[in-house]
This record gives structure tokens, C-alpha cells and sequence, in this order.
């Protein structure tokens, strides 16, 4: 009856989903936190009352395991993914699915051997109520045709000091790639590249053209020392209106001379909602219900290693790319 | 292991709980949905596997419910609180614990007798972001002491043609009378009511001024014939800051000639997470927990009953009225 | 053909009057700037080329001055406006015409007595885009009839340590008196006025609550240490629409975690477009125009006067005061 | 005294420049309006009492006319320009100076034979406060070193059906090329322009990408057939914040479940403030005063004539190309 989920990975993302398996998700029971540090898989496991392991394999093929989510190391993602399918378990995984697109289209492969999907990777924008509304805009008409997507990528600061404009494209934007995919419905045709000049040694912005197959146009910004705070921003423009993403915040503040709103601290709090509902919906599926019609699937996955590992090849480069897809395999149409 | 809930009452308010504790609420289970009406009771119970019941006395006594939610029409409120604490099951029951203060006293005293607490009342605002944020603002002394606080309660039209100016403050106004007793943290010493006239037989809108125990003015507008939405909004003035209710819209759109976001259809939408956290405290508590910190309890639904009643009275005499309540009990008292 | 004007009273508001027709006021010259004090007359006189004077009935009577802008002291108000009737001359005389009714009465009179009018009052918000277009969103029926407005008035700092609650009652809520009058086209029926106690030994707000002969209620809060700075706000709420203030800022800053627009730093710079605008229909009436539509009168100089004395009365006796007015003369009739 | 100024081209910009110069501009008179069109140039000219010509250069020559302001076909500004140059009279040119970059390096020449400065170009957003407040941000190093800036030109709808992107990126995009120069005190280095596909005939928006001398990156979308109204962004992101323009409205409407602001009808409206402070300072400046601190001068015209043509032909091109200036004279250096 109650889903029984094992989290790999007891990192940041992996302890929020642990947190949300055990407090936020009826039908869910987190059954295994697992972690190469043993110590750090031990701390959240004991706070929930689930088992701790260190081995993610055996993790993945313990009996009291029915499906798995994965938040360990990016590089892990697609074997531990393929483990899943081999043992016939339903995989919730964190993007990416690989900064390989080999490795992504091994998961289609195996997926598609097995007839049947396992994975839904961890695109959780596709359940926030901003680009839900902002889909919903375009589909129902309400804008027209869309015409370009503006979006905006800020942290505070990098995770690491030796991080890059590649390394932005790679890790950052893809949530990027993602959500103007979902939001557009068009493929990504080109991508171009380049960053303005910091006055120290953080890493500099990058900004994106890209182009899709329906002739639209989309710039992305991706800002990982934005240095003011967390935000993510986005605009679709279509032919009769534009939409965009609002900045939410329950309550506004005068002090100082000046009326303000606080930026959210990081992602985890801007979208709470949506990793809820995105679990959810995995829950859902992994206990016998249809693929849920918004999740990201491992051709959505592909996309994003595709389009990024061109993205960062336009910057170094110096010029515009065409974004090379295989033709979307008939098992991973959407009806 | 799992909480056993019985939902009584399949209206609005009470299908909305039968959701929230079917699919939201991780270790509740519901259990029955009881309604006068049997085929209600059943369209609910059915899409959930519950069972379904007519009868809510003999729900409460039923040994496969372990904890009940009240959403039956206002009168039973007290009657069935009481027959849960007679039960010795714990209830949360939707506001007004009673619109008479002399039902709330008895829901009290057996509480009292019982030497433990079985009541929440749904004043589900306490578990909202905004007041949660107004409080902390104030608790922390980032706007100093708190000097006015001024509500608003519109709804687009009422929901039946007779509504009165009374009813708007002893049914709509409550929970703008708990919200200030909580983020203030002061009792109501006076209220005095008027309206302005409309130009036809809609009820118009009460204005309301109070004085707390500690010289804090606060104003109340409801507006239940509002006509362009469902819009609550409060502002909190200390001496160094004043920090208000934000909108929440996730999206903006540009269209005509004008740059707009949305209101929300109705409380359900604007206070889903509020239900969700509440229902979760209930269950926590319901399960063992401690009483949960931020609930309003009979101590607080007697005092909304009583503000609710010398306000109506007030509106009627055209006068400024004393609050005249009893002295809180001992047992009443939050450390 | 170019108007000589004379400003009276060389203080903060007489400042900004010199510089506004000295810098931006086309057809009129700034002729004489008179104060008692000669250095600071001449101080802003020197700034712009015009004479400095100590004596204003000798100002007024100079064969050089066309018109004349009162900001001297609130109680020289009423005796300068009668002796620039008896000069023929027209005024613009800066709120309050009076504190004291009767002199309002006594330059009503003079005015009648002469056939014409000859006084402006300084009430500027007529002119500000936000009451202009809440006015007209009501007088074209799109929010239906009015029901209730709001009104808040904030400085940061009262001006001297000594003010009391009566006297924001008539020095700074007779904005808001005028304003409401404005807006609304309806006179003010009652009036009630109450205050929260501050901490320490500062003004403490007060909130006051209005009753229009149209039988709408309005409700005004000022507060004079508001703290955090400037800020003037209304909402006029219709049968089936509001209409309230909006902030406004030309940018606005993310930085430190949040993200903010600036409060005015006073009333000069919040209502600059409207006192150029004002002081401009002024020019234009005085060089042989038509009386300014949208201006203030004698009469409504009186009404401000009134309701400021009855709200300071209802403030000291704690009860709901009847605002006494005469009948408005034939003669101040609008058309 | 009186600065007598002529009018050149009764179109709406003229009409707008003999309004300002006519009702708000102290110490100007407006002396003639001329225009091909003679009764297009007497209608506005018998508004005001002023006199109306045909001929531009006879009216320039005029003994009463000491200062001249263009608002003539954009073909006609370099020519005149340089006419009011050889008659030793003050200009006010309407942006472009000319869309040939030799045409602006004639002008250049002309002032730098005459020795002195003759000529402003109404690149009026330097006198917006939006644009105001960014740049200081910048200079008082509130928000860091600049990294990039974000521009958004929309109008609601094309002047003439035959609009090409070209056109948008000739015509419309100047004020951007300028703003951007303005602000980031930065010269352009480089060019990539894109165009979306819309479904019907109307032209796309275009969307560039620049990169300026110091290294930053400024991104520009000029979309003029935005269809819901004009509107106009930017944002500047620094190293340590970001600065924004933020929609101006004095109102605020609920209606019909929407929460809104207006939209500008177009930007004579947006920038009514930013024209009277410009024209102010050309009169201040022609009446004997130092060339204004904010204006535009030939220097400009030329920047922006260049990166014009660049950014037209990179368009055509579906190219990056270097924005080639010459060396930026000495003559026109600002101190």
C-alpha cells in the first residue's frame, strides 16, 4: 500500500527530499537514506526513522525498497538510473540526468527495452504555479503566439570558488533549457554564448541567445554571484500580451525609507511547491498510477545534456552552434 | 500508527478537509465522512475510500475514528466539540467554536474537567506566511511596539441574499478578531461598528474600530458584497516600521493597456497552505504531539465570540461597546 | 502681460513657491519675497533676482505685484488673503485658510462683498495624478458608487516635539479632510477620532472615522512619527471596483536580500508635478483665466476648518461630534 | 531676455516641443512654428500665438529667432542642424542627429570649426529619473562594478505597416544605443541582432546582443508591435545589485479579478517629465548658460548613428560585427 522510498544522496537536495518523503508525502514511507559518508546518511535517517546505508546498488536492490530517488553526485545519476530499471524500480532523479548525452540516451535505450518508463528526472519548475500559469497563458490563447522567453538565473554565490561560465551552462542553466522546452513546446535549434568581465575572480554571467525550431527566441541569464540574493525570473512574450513571473512574497516591509520584499535564501524555499507536488506526482506513478503529464522524462533529459554541452562549446568558441538532437523516439512521445 | 479522522460535515469547508486529509496529510488516514445529507456524505467518502455516515454522534463514538474535523453548520459546533471531548477524541473544529459565548464557556469547562485539551478551532489563519511573518516582525521588535493594525475582508459577493451587517461580524469578521488577538498578543477592551449606505439591497460593507488592552487601535473593514474578488490584507504599524500583507500571484500579465496579477476565487485558494499546516499540526498533536504552538484553542474561540457579539450589538446600539469577557483561566494559558 | 508675483513668508514652503515661479512657471515673474526675518528673504529673493520685503501688507499693496502666494504663519492666513481682496489682488494662500472658522467666514464675506473671488486654497493634491484619476475612475461610473475611502497620512518626524494629537488633527489631517471632500463630492456629516498610546513621550497616531452627508464612511489615520519616512495613501472603495494610491518610485533595487522601492523624503518631493501644476492654474486665473476647476476655495478652506474643529473636540470628549456647517452661499456654488 | 525659439516640423513631436516651450517653459517664447505643411504649422502656431512658416532655413535665419528646436523628417536634421550652425543659433535636434554617420561627423565638424557647441541631441531619457537614478547607483557604487544591462523598447503597434526590423534597429533602437551609452559611461564594441518570426505580416521584435568597450554586456529587445501598450525597461545588474526602472502608476485598480496598473498610451506621457527638464536645459543653455551636464551632444548622434547602421547590417548579416568609431575628439571630450 505505502510507497516505500529509499533517498540516495544525503546531501542538500537529498535531505530536502527526505524531509518531504517523511513529513510532506501520504502514501510515501522513507524507508532508507543512503550516503557513501555513513555518518551523514546516519543523521537524517535517524531524524525520520528509516534505515541508513552506504551502498547505493544495494540500496537500490534491497526487497523493502519500491522506488528511489536520486540526489547523490551528478556523475552517478545515469548508472544508479539504469540500476533502477534493471531492478524494475521506479526512479525519481535530480538533474541532471547526465552532462552526458550518451549516458542520457543509455537510460532512453534501457527504458525503452523494458517497455515501459522509470524515470522521471528532477525538473521540478514544471510544477510551479508560475510557468504552469505561464503554459496555461500560452496554450489557452491568451497571449497569441509566443514570440521570445526572457530568463533569469541568479544565485547569491557559487557553490565553489573554482566554478565557471561552463560550468554555469552545465549546472545552472539547465533548469533553464527545461522550463522554455516545457513552456514553449519547440525544440532548441542554436545556442550562442559569452560573459561580460567581473573586476575579481568570481565567475562571470553568462548570457544566452537561443533559437527553437519554432523560431522563437529566448535569452537566458545565468548570474551565479548575483551577490543580492536567490532569483529566478522569466517572461514570455507573445504576439498579444506577455507574461511573467511575479516575485512572491506574503508580506512588505517599510523601514528605512524604503518599502521592501525579501528575496527567498535559496531554490528550496522558492520551490517548495513545487518539489511537493513534483514528489507527489511521483508517488502517484510510482504506486501504480500513469506518467504523470507533467514530469520531465529521460528525453527531456537528453535535451538538457545536449543543449548545454553545445551551450558551453558556443562560449568557449566564441560562436553560434547548432544543437544537434537525435529525432525524438516514438516511445517518448506525448500524447 | 495512522490517524484515523472522521470529517463531519460535506460542505465547502468540509470537502476541502476530506481532501487535504485524503492526499495531503501523511500519517491520517480519513476514515469517514459524515452529513445529514447521505448522498453528499457518500460523492465525498466514495472519491476517497472513506465510509460515509449520517449520523455525527455516533461517527465521533465509533472506535475506528481516532480524531474528528468539525465542518457541520455553526450550531453544532459546540454540541459535537463537547461529544468529542466526551469521547476523548481530539477535534478540530471549524470557526465559530459557537457564535454563543455561554457554549463556548461549556466547551471550557469540560475541557477543564477533562484536566487536557481536545479542541483546535480552525482559525486557520495563524498558519498563514503573512501573519506569521507579521508576528515575527513584531515579536522580534523589528518594527517596535505595536501601535494600530489595520484589516480588510472582502469577498466578491455574500453568499446568501439576507446577509447582515451583523452577520458579516459574527460570521465573516472572526477571523480578523482572532488574527489581531494573535499577532498583537492583546485582548479586546471596546468595539464600535457603522456602515455606509448602498445604493441597493446588497449588505454594505461594517467599519470597525477596536481598542486593545494595551492602547493598540485596530480597524476592521468587511466587505462581503466587494464585488471584484476574494481579498484579505492587514498592515501592522509599530513605532519604527509597519510591515503589510504582500499579494500573492506567481504570475503578471500585460495585456490591454494594463499591467495586472490576480485575485484569488476564494479563501480556499488564498489559505490552502494555512489548511494544509493546520491540519498537519492537528495531526501531529492528534497523534501525541504537544498542543501546537499556533493554534487557536476554546480560550481563543470564546474570545472571537464574544468580540463577534458586542460587535453586533455595538453596530445595532450605534455605540461604542466594552468587551466583557471572563478572566482567562489558568489552564488557558500558553507559556 | 507677465504676472508679478509676490511670495509671503520665506520659510520651507515659501522656498519652494519662489523657486517654482522663479524656475518654472512661464508668464509669471517672482517680483518680491517678503518675510519678517530680512536675511532670509533676501536670501531667497538674491537667489532669483527679485526684491526682498519684511512688511506683507506693504508687499501686497505694491503697485509692482500682480498676485500674491501666502506661506507665512497659519494664523496671518485670513487677515493677508482679506487684504489682498481689499487690494483687488488674487491669492494663493497655503492651507490652512484658517484654524478658525469665523475667519474663514470673515474672507467668504469680503469675498461676496467684491463681487468675485480672489483666493486659491493650497490644497495640491487636487492636482496630483493619484486623487485626479481616483476621482475620475468614480465620476465614470467604473467603480460604481462610493462606499468607503481610506486615507493615511505619515511623516517620518512630527516637526516640533511639542505637537499633540489635536494638532495633527488640524494641521495635518485637513489634507485629508479636503481631499476626501474632493474626491467624494459629499460633505462631512460626523466625525469621531481616537488614539493607541505610544511608548515613549512622541505624538501618538490617530485614527479617525468620518460619516459623509452622502452616507459613506471614511476612515483617517495620521501619523505624524511614522519613522520610516513619507508616505501619503488612499483607497476609494466603489459598489464594484476600488481604486487606491500606487507607490511611486522610477526604479527599484535588489540588493541585501531584498528587493525595494524609496520613500519620498517629504511632501515636496511627492507633490512636486501637483504644486507646479496648482501654482500654474494659478498664474492662468490670476492673468485673467477662469476660476481653476479643480481648485480650492474659501468655502472649502471653511469646510477644512470646521471638520479639523470638531475632530479635535470629538478627539479631547471621546465621542462621535455632528460637523456643524453653515449653508454653502449661492455664491460658492460650482457649476 | 526672453529666449525666441522656432519650432521646425509641426508633426507630433513638434506639436509636443511647441506645447512645452509654449505652456512650461519660463524664460522661452515660442516665435514660429514652421512646417512644409502650412496649415498643419498655422493650427499649432495660432494655438499659441506664435508665427508660422514654410520655409526651415528662412525661419532659422529670422533676426526674432535666437534659438531653434528640429523636429522635422529625420532626413532633414543634419542638414538644418548644420544651417542653424552657420547662423550662430543654439539647436535642439530630435533624435537622430543623422542615420549617416557622416552627416553627424559634418555637424561634429562644423561645431568644432565654429569652436563652440552648438548642438543637443533629445536623447530625452537622460533627463528621466528612472535612467537618473540607475546612473547614479552606478557612479556612487551602490551596486558594484556594471556587468550587464537589460533593455525593453515595445510599442503597441508600428507607425507604418512597412516597418522592417532593420527600421526597428534604425529607428526605434537609438534611444536604447544611447541610454545604454549614458549609463554604462561605455562605448560599444560589438553587435549581434536576431529576429523572432511572428505568424502574420507585422515586423518581429529584435533582439540584440552587445558588448561594450569596458566588457559588459547589454542585451536589447525592440518589439514594436507589442500589442498590449508601450512600454519601456531596463535593467542595470552590478557586481553587488541590481537596479531596475519599476512600472510608474499613481493608481492601483481592483476590478473584475484583476489587481492593475495602466500602461502609458505612448511615450510623450512616459516622458513628459524627462522633455520639460530637456527643453529646460536648452534654454538654459541658449540663454547664455554652460552646455547642460546631461544632454546629448553631436558625439552621441554619431555613437548611436553608428551602431545603427552596424546593427542593421549585422541583422541582415546573421552576424556579430564590430562597432567601428573613430577616435573620440578632444573638442568633445566632457570633463
Amino acid at each position: 500500500m505505502t510507497l516505500r522510498i529509499a533517498v540516495i544522496g544525503a546531501g542538500i537536495m537529498g535531505a530536502d527530499h527526505a524531509r518531504i518523503v517523511a513529513e510532506d508525502l501520504p502514501g510515501a514511507n522513507l524507508q532508507v537514506v543512503c550516503d557513501m559518508d555513513a555518518a551523514r546518511a546516519r543523521a537524517i535517517a535517524d531524524k525520520y526513522g528509516a534505515d541508513s546505508a552506504t551502498d547505493p546498488e544495494v540500496t537500490i536492490a534491497r526487497e523493502d525498497v519500491d522506488a528511489v530517488i536520486l540526489a547523490s553526485p551528478d556523475f552517478t545519476h545515469a548508472p544508479l538510473s539504469l540500476a533502477c530499471i534493471a531492478a524494475g524500480k521506479k526512479v525519481l532523479c535530480e538533474k541532471p540526468l547526465s552532462q552526458e548525452a550518451g549516458e542520457c540516451l543509455d537510460v532512453m535505450k534501457a527504458e525503452e527495452a523494458a517497455g515501459e518508463r522509470f524515470v522521471m528526472v528532477g525538473f521540478m519548475r514544471r510544477y510551479d504555479p508560475a510557468y504552469i500559469q505561464m503554459k496555461a497563458a500560452l496554450d489557452e490563447g491568451r497571449i497569441g503566439r509566443a514570440l521570445m522567453m526572457h530568463n533569469w538565473h541568479r544565485n547569491a554565490v557559487t557553490p565553489a570558488a573554482d566554478f565557471t561560465g561552463a560550468m554555469a551552462i552545465t549546472n545552472s542553466a539547465p533548469h533553464e533549457f527545461d522550463v522554455l522546452r516545457y513552456v514553449l513546446g519547440s525544440e532548441v535549434r542554436t545556442i550562442s554564448a559569452s560573459q561580460p568581465k567581473r573586476s575579481d575572480s568570481k565567475v562571470a554571467p553568462v548570457v544566452m541567445v537561443i533559437e527553437t525550431t519554432d523560431d522563437q527566441l529566448v535569452t537566458i541569464e545565468v548570474n551565479n554571484n548575483a551577490a543580492y540574493g536567490y532569483d529566478v525570473k522569466a517572461e514570455l512574450v507573445g504576439e498579444t500580451g506577455s507574461i511573467a513571473t511575479n516575485h512572491v512574497s506574503y508580506t512588505l516591509m517599510d523601514q528605512n525609507a524604503r518599502k521592501s520584499v525579501g528575496h527567498d535564501p535559496d531554490w528550496r524555499d522558492r520551490y517548495a511547491q513545487a518539489y511537493r507536488q513534483q514528489n507527489k506526482a511521483f508517488v502517484s506513478w510510482a504506486s501504480g498510477g500513469a506518467y504523470p503529464a507533467l514530469a520531465a522524462d529521460s528525453w527531456d533529459g537528453y535535451c538538457a545534456s545536449v543543449i548545454a554541452a553545445t551551450g558551453a562549446a558556443a562560449l568557449t568558441e566564441g560562436v553560434r552552434k547548432s544543437v544537434d538532437l537525435i529525432a525524438r523516439p516514438a516511445f517518448y512521445e506525448r500524447t
